[in-house]
């Protein structure tokens, strides 16, 4: 959506340099709020027609030539000012790092303990939370009727007041995820009050990848437009890389701890404990965590509710209680110990997102028993969450064919008294595997517009590997269309005004502006130049689908030249009337223009541009 | 879909040879009809659990092996007999070929008058036609009651009775489009009550590519599911082009005569008049285009609606009559002379697509009161020419929110009498060219799944380029999910089995089926290659994304040996209960089962496969 308000921007740090080094139209800038230290990133398109756009902006100081960012020494803690100054947290010396955190119990060439220092090289820290007694959650904040800075932010960002932050914070429909351990963050929100949001996994795996990658294809899935990233490492340096990946980024972090506590007892589910569980979530809440997914749904009776699918269950947190439950004929450790858990979050402001570990796999499993059965638990642990001053969202499927979508985000909202719903997908087919973040990203527009407040993307990857960059931003830029898609369709205030930026750029045939508006600006500009690279096309009144001699915008800003010019004159009538209505009033003007148009040459096409 | 019944594949040809070379698990085959030159192509998957799946197929003989196809040739005239055995049709010598048919007026180094055959070196043909008095169109069958082998062959490939073929016919809600000159073609149908189809848009423009790019582009359109093709060429060679795409296209070829009749005029669209157009049509007829769009609704009263729009008149079509009815003052002549025009169509048996010149560009544009006196008028212009007997669809937008979606399908089936409805896309959003095949292929989704009969594709390069051949299978692949997704919406009786044997597949670890199974086999194999490319992978029980440790799909499966499979004994319930009201009958199956589960080891992972 377009930010438009009175509010200058603060300042404009001239042509960034685009991938392929080309200068290109458009500048990071921000947005000053009521205190120096609250500046609100956005992306400012310049037209070549001299007007700007000004347009949400997720890629953090990466994009932004003054802030001179060092991958080894993270980012700037933007936000240590307003925690320390709320006086409700304090340092302390933290749980130590351990060699397993990494994965590493069995053959650590290092051992021994560590602190949070020694894992990352950038600035030293301890970690942070609640005093007690101290509710420091936004959560928190918001129902005592305190407007944070965090929430002033979003506000600004959201191009709303930062009453209605609060009121939907307040209220449990909103969440804000900022880790009081995190300050490195440019807060966000996430309800269906606001802007649809998109999360990007990322992850390293058992299999493949490393520490700088997953830092990499964070910063390149935030610079597309992801608006959190989830780290869902399953591998080595589990620890490490988290640490890193949250160092460096602008955006909210979530995870799966139950991944980690399975690495600690070698992959065995039924080792698992609620004591393993609790330290590692203490261990993330430490490094700065915004959300983790929690799969305390996953019940022991909801279990063989999943025998007959057609797919089981296809959540790997799902899978794992579900395994845990079997082996001790026990109900899930995180279900029966989860107002503890709840407790431990509170310390650290880290959101829930309670986790669907029954969600559909496949067309035939959707909406089915054992789903609805986890979702009305959710609902009653996103109760007892919010009493304990936790923020909440609730997890989604999955596998969904259209007609079954709306019955998800419906009973969502009534179940889980509209706490905040993050939906992955759905996909709306299971027979193009290669191309699911498109069956995946149907799904996700619809259900966005009936109210999902974030979509977790699916990449090309999806069921057959891990995504590179190039999926990771196919993924991006797929699930940003189905979100903008659904704010469009939500009426959401200003959100047409890109589409209509765009929209008169290709109508006046302003190439550049075009592409600068565009999603992706790279890959328009490419596809143009595939078929006319020479530079006057880029100024050509035609394009390559049609040909001068064909262009229907062009004869479409004939006619309005020769006849719309004239509106006023001829009052060829309101457009919310029938054609018909005025069919004689437009006649009479219609004569005259016809001789004005043949006066001219009844020039309706350009000359050829060589 | 799946053609499930009890009609055996009359042929199976073995291995077919993939782009790389490789053997890939399916083959074409046949299902047999009423006579022996009634052969429905079929796509038959053969599974490594010796089951198999049969699916549609509109690769034509292109994918049989002992058909022999040569493009010099052409296809063989598969409904020749048919046409001839009716009996009412006649041969004539036809429309002598022009020079200024390929827009060699002015530069021709050829001049003078050829034949058809000289313009295709395949077998010698003359044009055909109705005989005087005869109504030869499917419509003018099905409203007498018989079942032609046109409609038996459509009820075999969709897997419904021929009288549901003939009775949709017969009523106007569904077309199938067979023009008497176009004897090669597979039978297809379009109407709701069938699968979704699919057009892919072909042709050379001013700017770029030849004859040869187009036939390839059709073949390569049709191999990946195409169900139609149009060739919207308006460069030069445009009636050899069309010749070539025709004799050597086993689906339906449509076309918009307006653009050549353009051509004809040096692209002077006020030079246009009712008698080089009428010529122009013939000229196509007598070649054996199937359908062809008709923007008779944009009317003169209609022009001024759009002179405030944000992007005018989008269509290439709407925009030259617009500049007709404007130059002349008149009203345009397409709508003036449509009741010859049908009497033409009805000799051919060439169906209308009456044209939405007027459909919105933009976001901004959408539903607007140009757009819907255009619907109107189209609703009219079909009664009629469904008195005269000609089969008709209706064209739709363009650029909608999704928000407006449902209005236009529904406002369509009203005016028009439940005509098929086809659709661009529509695009959802503005905001992302270079990926315009996802912002639309949402709204054809959710379109098809409300009604649209057959969506026109739109791919990477829309707004930007001339769409190369990756670029022309995105759009097919990207529709046909959609189409797809549409049809498991509406609940098409066998469509989900499709998708219950490709996750069938997913649970079971046959990594070889799903890739057959897969809408794209080259591409799924492709990134499964790319994170793991040994050949034990291919049979390796996890996945990339989860590896071996973490596989949700393996747990499942350990879920379902141990405890599924003694369902029948612990009574947990029909899984329409919600999980909670059996709990105390599954707590009790429960305690044996965990037993079981820890004699067992308490194995929920296979060990890594190297």
């Amino acid at each position: 959506m377009t930010i438009k308000d009175a509010r200058t921007p603060a300042s404009d740090q001239g042509q960034q340099p685009s991938e392929a080094g080309k200068s290109i139209g458009w500048h990071k800038a921000y947005v000053k709020g009521s205190r120096p230290d609250l500046r609100v990133p956005v992306r400012q398109v310049h037209l070549t027609n001299g007007e700007s756009v000004t347009l949400y902006d997720t890629s953090g100081p990466y994009t932004d030539p003054a802030a001179g960012t060092d991958v080894r020494r993270g980012l700037a803690p933007l936000r240590e000012n307003w925690i320390i100054g709320r006086g409700d947290t304090e340092e302390y010396p933290g749980r130590p790092v351990r060699p397993e955190d990494d994965g590493l119990r069995h053959t650590s060439p290092r051992g021994g303990l560590r602190n949070l220092d020694a894992v990352f090289p950038g600035r030293p820290r301890q970690p942070r939370r609640g005093r007690p007694g101290q509710a420091v959650t936004q959560l928190a904040y918001a129902r005592r009727g305190e407007i944070t800075s965090e929430m002033e932010y979003v506000a600004i960002r959201e191009n709303v007041s930062p009453e209605v932050v609060r009121e939907e914070i307040a209220a449990g429909r909103a969440v804000l995820p900022v880790n009081v351990n995190h300050p490195e963050i440019e807060p966000m929100i996430i309800g269906k009050r606001f802007l649809v949001k998109v999360n990007a996994n990322i992850g390293n795996s058992a299999v493949t990848s490393s520490i700088e990658e997953e830092v990499e294809k964070m910063t390149w899935a935030t610079r597309w437009g992801a608006d959190t990233v989830m780290d869902l490492s399953t591998g080595r340096n589990i620890h490490t890389t988290r640490e890193w990946v949250l160092r460096n980024s602008p955006v909210p972090i979530g995870t799966v701890p139950l991944y980690q506590a399975l690495e600690k007892v070698d992959g065995r589910a039924e080792e698992l404990t609620w004591e393993i569980y609790k330290d590692t979530v203490i261990e993330q809440a430490e490094q700065g965590v915004d959300y983790m997914t929690v799969h305390a749904g996953v019940r022991l009776p909801y279990v063989p509710l999943t025998a007959n699918r057609k797919t089981g269950i296809v959540s790997r947190g799902g899978s794992i209680m579900a395994a845990w439950c079997l082996a001790h004929h026990q109900e899930s450790f995180l279900y029966e110990n989860f107002e503890e858990l709840c407790e431990i979050l509170a310390a650290y402001d880290v959101t829930y997102s309670l986790g669907d570990g029954l969600r559909p796999g496949s067309i035939a499993d959707a909406n089915d028993a054992a789903q609805f059965a986890e979702l009305r638990t959710l609902g009653e642990l996103g109760r007892i969450a919010r009493r304990f001053q936790v923020q909440t969202m609730i997890e989604g499927p999955g596998h969904v064919p259209m007609h079954k979508i709306k019955e998800n985000i419906d009973l969502q909202q009534e179940i889980c008294d509209e706490a905040p719903f993050y939906t992955l997908g759905p996909l709306t087919t299971d027979v193009a595997p290669a191309y699911d973040h498109i069956t995946s990203g149907i799904g996700a527009a619809m259900i966005a517009w009936w109210g999902t407040a974030m979509l977790c993307y699916v990449t090309p990857k999806e069921h057959l590997g891990l995504p590179n960059r190039d999926d990771v931003k196919t993924g991006v830029i797929t699930y940003k269309i189905a979100a903008h898609a659904a704010d469009l369709a939500k009426g959401h205030p200003g959100a047409q005004e890109w589409d209509d930026a765009l929209s008169d750029a290709r109508f006046e045939f302003r190439w550049e502006d075009q592409f600068n508006l565009a999603l992706d600006p790279d890959t328009a500009r490419a596809f143009h130049d595939e078929t006319l690279p020479a530079e006057p096309a880029k100024t050509a009144h035609f394009c390559s689908m049609c040909g001068p001699k064909f262009c229907s915008m062009k004869i479409s800003q004939d006619i309005r030249r020769e006849h719309g010019g004239s509106r006023a004159e001829t009052d060829t009538g309101d457009e919310s009337e029938s054609g018909m209505n005025s069919e004689i009033d437009i006649e009479e003007g219609m004569a005259q223009k016809s001789r004005e148009f043949a006066a001219a040459g009844n020039r309706v096409y350009l000359p050829v541009v060589e």
